[in-house]
């Protein structure tokens, strides 16, 4: 890694930065690189805005998406300041950019009272053994939408 | 589970149905619920804002908080027509409602094209083993970071 990608990364960190000094939400900030343009930047506005989902990561991919008008993200870099958490880490395969480069680690996070890497293990666990309980019921009326999708036209896969 | 759940759940499916057919978006659908109101509503809106992160819970824990004024859902439950993504359960974590209903499953979503599957097994990986690569750089200032929001005054921890 040179300089080119540590001078991105310490926007990111800036960006954890004034967030955090802001009251916004926790120390984590987020940018996303098109051919050397940032196209989405992101802090974590958690507190502020009263969203458990305004995580930087998906603040800068939502700004990076409405800029180049796709929900993919093909040819861009993330830079963020922390390892994104399992919710932020599933919008990065949904959104598809080609690399992602993190400063801090889940331990890091946990360490500083985030609860990503208790999340990292309860989603690896079976339905029936997390803290939160899940009850499966409806599957039959449920899988009728799925047929549906199935048997739609010129329906666009994401 | 009674007809309660079942009458719940089936607003979620009709959710699916709705945004589905109306272009918005692939057949999910999702409410929250709080003393049997419903405060929360959404269903994929992935091509319709072209927001990848646009996933029938996000949509309908985003509302359900705003409606609260909180960023946890406490006391609160979550139908969903298909069990959650790793993107939305991680959502559902940072949320934490009390429980989670759930129809269709990550399988019934892998067979009807979505990545679900693939993304629960790619977040159990080793950050080095997985599809999107991603490296770790300026580890040091971005700790700062850490360490700063370990010293402040009167922060909510979330």
């Amino acid at each position: 890694m040179g300089k080119r990608e540590s001078d991105f990364m310490q926007i990111a960190i800036d960006l954890s930065k004034k967030g955090m000094e802001e009251g916004r939400g926790g120390p984590f900030g987020a940018i996303v690189v098109k051919d050397d343009e940032i196209i989405g930047k992101g802090y974590n506005n958690v507190l502020a805005t009263n969203d458990p989902t305004a995580h930087a990561e998906i603040m800068a991919i939502r700004e990076a998406c409405k800029n180049l008008n796709s929900f993919q993200l093909e040819g861009c870099e993330m830079y963020t300041s922390c390892e994104p958490c399992p919710m932020c880490l599933g919008a990065i395969y949904w959104a598809r950019p080609d690399k992602v480069y993190y400063a801090n680690t889940r331990k890091d996070a946990a360490d500083a009272g985030f609860d990503d890497s208790v999340i990292y293990t309860e989603i690896s666990l079976p339905v029936s053994k997390r803290r939160i309980p899940m009850y499966q019921l409806s599957h039959k009326e449920a899988l009728e939408a799925f047929r549906e999708w199935g048997k739609k036209e010129n329906k666009i896969n994401y």
